[in-house]
Formats: structure tokens, sequence, C-alpha cells
């Protein structure tokens, strides 16, 4: 047997996978936020030479992809699984992105979620002996995203406060057997909460409970507290949500004081870059974990990072027929060292 | 360790888990084909007392995994993880359908190959000691996919006779630590393969290649021939596709003979009920092998069956835009004994 199951939603891996690369490649308002030292690379503009965003999407994908294995020194043919999904309708950035990858494939949907899905299904596969190498990616990029989920941007529609700002990037890491650190120690899968938020233009407030929901889960079933992290990061909940997850958790007893923040407040600078609550999309919890959190890891300033990414399950049709918006929120614990 | 790795895609699995119950809720023109015995209920309308299609497909996905949970008397506090997905934009009949699970959840998207993907990381999770009881299960429905890929049901668009109709029904199955059998004994997963087919009205001609891919890769990683096998059955290829993956794997040296059938043929009879190629959709293959091949095997008449579902990774974006269809297919082996 491999992974050990801690209460109800938690694993500890008995053979903590290292990340051995990554990389990130983000659009031009994201190489202007405060984390663009942290990208592999910044696209000039949101087509990239391509005919249209999405294929602009799929494009960043590939390109993230080539880089995670160039950083690495390995060749495809050692990649056991790739485990991927994005935002767009039936995941096309990814699929486009990785078709001439020859690579067994898992696509996942988890809307923003995605990122600490795949780590923690690749991190399984590999704690049990299926893998030794597993690329975990996802994407997002602004125009497609709001072409899809909302208005034509030809439109030039006013946004509401509490919106946040699809981020343009794809970002990855690849998770091996061997290798030196971080490791995933632990999984907590996260259930879909749904407390009724109706408000597609926030989405941070959707997803707050669900953020919540897992990250009690987490210390629940490990008996941690905050203070045994130096970062725990939501995925994408923005300001409006942040302060309710926060709210959330100190009801239950958790002060998480000044370890914690949110993937989507650190990718942009909010008082400049015109973003409302901050950024969202699959690509904003990739490129902050695959960029700022993986290097600062790498470097020595932070040895324990909880990692939240957290998604909001709706869809244009859902939220057309009066549905509310059901979240979900995932957890990987990464260590610098196993000590 | 638990897994064994066979050459490059498949997995022997150490401890083989059980399927101990299944379940499959279909729709009034699958309640008139040749498997409507199969099927725990038939509803009468594809509305089923619901405002809209999707809100009908999220309700085919909750009561079947109530039934699937009864049948076995399982609480769902004893379920581990959800795995489910569904070809809705951002898998809204899943995420919805089973919102109130309380059970941490795992959302995938591999369109008609759902059925098989969930299985085949089911049967890992439990297999690598991460999980003693997953429920795999999936959907589609008629009238919100055509509405969604195709065009509004009102217009009474004429089909061409390479085309399928989409299946309404949801199937899924609890596989556990625990049981009797049958069992999943190897998964073999699919690679992305895209032969440059444009046409998303002859979705059999795109997948064929990656369903022949799949099998050709069992039978190479495994070593074993078609004889081995009572049942290979692809996810829903239709009769075109079903023709060109025999003809592909002719070609290397496989005859699949009399073991060979695809789950888009079996499900409805293409004489009588005008659906041109055959059934498609994630829960065509999912009812086919949660009600027939599961019955089937437990009553003895099927021994060892190769499952390949497949699935179309288009989206109507793509398809706008000129793109091929990619395809993928999943292969789980299941045996009724592990004799």
């Amino acid at each position: 047997m491999a992974g050990k199951r801690l209460g109800k939603q938690t694993i500890k891996l008995q053979n903590p996978p290292s990340i051995v690369s990554t990389a990130v490649i983000a659009g031009p308002k994201e190489g202007e936020g405060p984390l663009r030292l942290y990208f592999d690379a910044i696209i000039d503009d949101e087509m990239w030479g391509e005919k249209s965003w999405e294929r602009a999407e799929s494009k960043l994908v590939r390109e993230t992809f080539g880089r995670i294995l160039n950083k690495a020194g390995k060749a495809p043919s050692e990649i056991n699984y790739i485990i991927a999904g994005d935002l767009l309708n039936q995941c096309i950035a990814s699929t486009f992105g990785l078709r001439e990858s020859e690579i067994p494939f898992f696509g996942v949907f988890g809307a923003c979620s995605t990122m600490a899905e795949s780590l923690s299904l690749g991190a399984m596969l590999i704690d049990g002996g299926f893998a030794d190498n597993v690329v975990a990616i996802t994407s997002s990029h602004f125009c497609s995203a709001e072409r899809q989920f909302r208005f034509p941007l030809e439109l030039g529609t006013q946004r509401t406060p509490t919106s946040q700002w699809t981020v343009t990037a794809s970002g990855g890491a690849l998770l091996s057997s061997e290798g030196s650190g971080p490791y995933i120690t632990h999984v907590t899968t996260g259930k879909i909460v749904d407390m009724g938020i109706k408000d597609a233009n926030n989405m941070g407030a959707a997803m707050a409970p669900a953020a919540a929901d897992t990250i009690y889960a987490h210390f629940q079933d490990t008996g941690y507290a905050p203070e045994r992290y130096d970062l725990i990061v939501t995925g994408d909940l923005g300001a409006v949500g942040k302060s309710i997850c926060e709210d959330l958790l100190k009801r239950e007893g958790y002060y998480m004081g000044g370890v914690y923040n949110d993937c989507g407040i650190m990718i942009f600078d909010r008082r400049k870059q015109d973003v409302h609550a901050g950024g969202s999309g699959c690509g904003c919890s990739a490129s902050v974990f695959s960029g700022y959190i993986y290097q600062e890891m790498k470097k020595g300033n932070l040895n324990k990072v909880l990692f939240v990414a957290t998604g909001a399950l709706l869809s244009p049709a859902s939220s057309q027929q009066g549905e509310s918006i059901p979240g979900i929120a995932h957890a990987v614990a990464v260590s610098r060292t196993l000590s």
C-alpha cells in the first residue's frame, strides 16, 4: 500500500513526489504585474501570432509544456501521464495544445481548482507506483474566457467592483518519483460546496466557502494548524472572497493571520492594474504556484506551503437557468525538505 | 508499490478492485432499444419534471448515484471519492447532480471516453491504497447535447447518414477494495490522436484511430490477443467508426473478428430507431458498461471484457475555427474472476 488516509479527505503520501521543474508563460498584463520576474516568458499580445484567442491559449499550453520538459532534461517518452484541463468548453486549450505529445492523457475539469486537482492526482499516481513522471498543467486566457463566460470584448461592458480578471497564462509542473524536492506531502481533496451565491460577477464569494471547507478539513485530518505553514495560498478568491474565507475559518477557531494570501491578489497590483477584486482563471493559481511559490521554495525562502486552488463550477447555461454557483477547492501541501 | 507498469500505457493492478454495484437510468428512446431490460429505470420524457434539459441531466446523475449506493448498501460517508464528468460545458451535469453528495470530488473531462477514464483513475486510487470505495459516473442527454453542439432542436435539422444520436442516460459504478468481482485487472490509458478529420457529423471516423491506437497499445503492452476476451467493446464509434477501427487493427495484424462490438451500435436498433450510425455521448458507453456488460458478467455469460470508451475532443468553437477533431480512448480490462 502506498497512500495513508488521514481523516475523511486527506492522503499523507508515503513516497512524496518531487516537483522537478515548472514553467509559466504569461500574458502582457500579467507581465506588468508584481510576479513578472517569476515567469519564463511574457507574450507581447493576447493573440501571440495565432488566428484566434483559443488557438493562442493552446499555444500557451504547448509551449509551457515544452519548457517544463526542457528544464528537467526529459524527453516526452519519459513522461507517463499528462493531467490537464482548462476553462474552455470541452477543455480545448489543453487537448489541442497537447495533441502532439504522444503521452497518455487524463483530462480533468475543476475550473480554477484544476492545478491542485492535477497535482493531487499526479502525486497519487506516483506515490502508488503507477508512474515515475507526470506533468500537471493548465491555462486560462482573458479574451477566450470573457467571450465564453461573459460578454463580447468589443462591447466594452462595465465591470462590477467584485468581478475578477481572468489571467492569461499557462503554468505547469513535472512531478517525479526521483528528485530533491520540493515534495508534495499531503493531498486534501475538496467536496462540492454550494452556499447559494448566484452572482457570476462575484465568484470569490461563491468559492470562499469551498476554500474554507477544504482548509478546515486539512487541519482536522492532519492535526496541523495554520502556523505549520509559511504560506497558505488560495487559488483565486480575490479580495472579496479572501476576507470571507478568513472569516469562515475564524468561526471554526483557525486564525490565518499573516501566513494567508490569495493567488488572485498576488498576481496583479490592484491599485494600478484595474482588475477590481483580483485575478482568476486556471492560469492564475497555476502561474503563481509554478512561478513564485516554486522558485521561492527552491531558494529556501518558503519551507512549507499549502496550495489551495479554488474553482467556481458554473457555466453560462447554469447561470442563465437561475442556478447558484457551486465551488470546489483542492489542497496540496508542499515541503522544501522531508525533514 | 501497488501498480505494475506494462509497456508504455498499461498498468496491471496488483490488488484489482471489484465492481460491487452499478446503475443506469436511461431516456425514453433508449428504453425502446435492445438493452432496455438492463436499465434500472427508464424516464418517460426527456424533461423528467425539470425546467430544462440540463437540469434533467443533472437529475439523471443524482438519481443514478443514489441507486448505485443503495444497491451496494453503502452510505455516502463510506465513499472516498467520486470521479465524474460529462459533455456539457463546464461539466455541469455532474457537478450540479452531485453537489449535495458531501464526498471528495474529482471532475474529469474525456468527452465520451469519460466512463473508462473515471474507472481507470478510480481503480488506481483503490489499488494504491488511497481509497476503499470510489464511484465513477457520467451522463449525456440528447437534447442538452444537441443544442450545445449542433442546432436548436426546434429547427428540425436533417441529420447526415454518418451522424450519431447522443444517448440520454446516466450510468455509473462503485469500485471497492473488497468484493467478489467482476474485477478491473488492467488500465490502458490513451493518448490524444488527431488524424485530421474535420466533420463534426462523422465523429466515429474521428475517434476510430484513437480506439485502434489504445487497443493496439493494450495488446502490445500485455502480450494479449483479441482471443483473450469474450468481448472487446469500443465506446461509441458507431457503424462507420467501428469498421475503420477494425481495418486499422487488421493492418497491425490483429483480427478482431466476432469478439468486437461497439456500444453505439449495441444500444439502439439501427434498423428501427432512426439513429443513423448509432449512439454516442458519455452516457452511451456508461450505460452499456453499467447495464449490459456488468449484468452479463455477474451472470457468468461474459468472463473477460476489454472496455474501450472513446471520446471526440471537439467543441463548437474548435469546429467553427476550422480545427480537426482529436480523439482519445481509454481501456479497462475487466475479469469475472481472478483465476
